[in-house]
């Protein structure tokens, strides 16, 4: 992805703008009793069957609601409703769970009168538990699909999440104006290759659906693939991207002049999502964001990013604004690249305390200080080998990590 | 390696056993002002040349001393003498460090009166500083090789260490008693494939250098290999493995009748000194031990044991002595094995907690208990796919890693 389209002024960020800001779609969401008291149910709605694209987790563990997904998907390429909940993963589940994922995906069927093949399921919490499909049904049950209140979808979606997480944007193609908006969660057990994370976008875009699949495969493996909380990748997660065509544009596809542009909205939605998810990592004080220029290819630029971001060492060194660049160059060196080390510049901000692969003289006091004073950390490296880029994202390690994990069942 | 052997009469551990107790090999430690109190400056001696063989870090950036003793090491394929300090890695420390490792070799060499390639210099400690060679000269001069204190050597390779590491057995070989003991240092920075991680290895065997090379590579791929503490390599690290012949055996090959003793008894040696490491590990309060087994290869099983045992909420959990097996599985399905996840076991301890990819019903108090009251906490997971096995040693993840790592320079 060219960054450069990104700051044209053909994309604009709506800084309030929501899943159901592209028009035709409602969300909600409410508390059916999965969880003690937060909400845990939530669902989306198109007015018309969308376009549909979908990316699921690597884990080859995956939980009942992506078979169920899977399933509706493949019908007819069109969902017009998304049902989720939170609490219980339905991962690990058995037959139960999978007949489970198939009643509640029929339960909202019924309720919003569409094909169950027309809805997609999606779950996230503790692996191993079954439903409690009472609980789901009676939640189910008090769905009114066109009362709008995207607040709620967006906080029933959560898990050990600290915030809600959404973006916007809007560009006009062939003199239509489009908009796309995405909603997210995730905080833990969030690794490259869709981890415990669940992503919601929709589009009012007329679009078709290999194009869509395009758009969202190259955006994620940029950006939602690109961050890390703790190296590991769990059972349920996905992203699921709805097109509904309503802006009535002549339909997209990845030949239209203008497709730069498209490819660019979806970018910036899913690059905001993934910061925000990185940034609200379990226990994490800092966003750590990790830029690698000047490699042979972009995957070697990728896997040095990876490796640097995913360092417990790197990680604890950022949360206690310690500038210790021998771990960043620790973990370029294990990153698996073929590299040259007497060319390696690093920098922390814009202190660079690499050069050539050696220590630069500089003032540890101003990066520490930086390191102090800002929320969202910048590390660079220059590898002076090539043209390609990467850039990755994830979150400092702290106590707060640790009594999360070690104190509450995930 | 079959572990049957390990039980035989045939190789006893010697408790007390040191890296001086094989024939003819001399260590001591001081303090030469690198570390503020610390001892941090090490060394062995040998009577006599010995066979050498050694394996190295596979982290791309190498410190200057692997460089000096891999060239000191290909001369001859001897060694008499391992000098060693710790406070400083001489890591990303470009021709200037690359010159002090050599003439930290020359000063060794003229002090015990032995040809520079007779030498083998390690350092273990920060990255990115240079030596202090005034300090490390007055040292080195103060070193009496013949007076053996292998108690101060010990402590001398240490850095965020908290135990000296040792282990010896004996065997015997064509009626002759053959002794092989070892000594490491590693505690942060640990993961598979040799990482911070000093480890010295004696026996008086008489032995060809290409079956010390495999008897080496054998015991370090299913041992040191397969311990993790934190994910992170480092630049510096070895393992050593000096055999003196002053046990007078005929010399020993890979194909004597006895080589799967000899096997042993090093395997016996670097199992111990790896799992002492993984004990120790920053912050640890448990070892845990995940033995894979039922896979199709070794690798495969090797690959499922790293990923569980690498896992930052794997090892919160144990921390918080929390059965949380869900971690466990969705580490195993996220370790690049291809697997069949409705025929995987899960045991933690005795208990069984997944049976054939779904909960078991069982007390989740006993294996409470279990977690709360061992020190050494066992994982085993059963893919019933095959015959192969592998076992990897890691520590949880506490408050204490983080506190560490933080707020430390290492």
């Amino acid at each position: 992805m060219n960054k450069q389209l990104v700051q044209t002024k053909q994309v604009v960020t709506l800084k309030n703008g929501s899943i159901t800001t592209p028009k035709g779609y409602y969300a909600g969401g409410l508390h059916c009793g999965i969880k003690r008291k937060r909400l845990d149910l939530g669902w989306l709605f198109s007015e018309v069957p969308a376009t549909v694209a979908a990316v699921y987790t690597t884990n080859q563990i995956q939980a009942a609601p992506l078979l169920v997904t899977k399933e509706s998907i493949k019908i007819s390429g069109k969902i017009q409703g998304v049902i989720v909940n939170s609490g219980i993963a339905n991962a690990c589940t058995g037959d139960e769970g999978y007949k489970n994922a198939l009643f509640m995906r029929k339960l909202f069927a019924d309720r919003i009168g569409v094909d169950e093949h027309l809805v997609a399921v999606s779950s996230t919490g503790i692996i191993g538990e079954q439903l409690p499909m009472q609980k789901l049904e009676d939640g189910i049950n008090q769905i009114h699909h066109l009362d709008n209140d995207v607040d709620c979808f967006e906080k029933a979606i959560l898990t050990t999440d600290t915030t809600q997480k959404k973006a916007c944007v809007q560009l006009k193609i062939d003199g239509k104006t489009i908009t796309i908006a995405g909603c997210a969660k995730g905080s833990g057990m969030i690794h490259p290759n869709m981890a415990t994370m669940l992503g919601f976008i929709t589009t009012d875009a007329n679009i078709s659906q290999e194009a869509l699949n395009i758009a969202l495969k190259q955006s994620v493996n940029q950006t939602f693939n690109m961050i890390t909380v703790d190296g590991d990748t769990s059972t349920n997660d996905m992203v699921v991207f709805l097109a509904n065509g309503l802006a009535g544009n002549p339909k997209l596809t990845q030949h239209h002049a203008e497709w730069d542009t498209f490819l660019s909205g979806v970018y910036l939605v899913c690059e905001s999502l993934a910061k925000q998810i990185a940034k609200d990592g379990e226990g994490a004080t800092k966003l750590i964001e990790v830029k690698v220029k000047g490699c042979n290819t972009s995957a070697d630029a990728g896997k040095i990013a990876k490796s640097i971001i995913g360092s417990n060492l790197v990680k604890t060194a950022m949360f206690g604004e310690d500038p210790n660049w021998g771990r960043i160059v620790a973990a370029i060196g294990y990153s698996g690249v073929q590299l040259n080390s007497n060319s390696i510049d690093v920098y922390i901000g814009e202190q660079r305390v690499v050069k050539n692969g050696l220590p630069e003289t500089y003032s540890e006091e101003n990066v520490t200080t930086y390191l102090k004073e800002n929320e969202e950390i910048q590390i660079i490296v220059d590898l002076h080998d090539g043209k390609s880029n990467a850039t990755a994202w994830g979150c400092d390690l702290t106590y707060d990590y640790v009594k999360i994990n070690a104190m509450y069942r995930t």
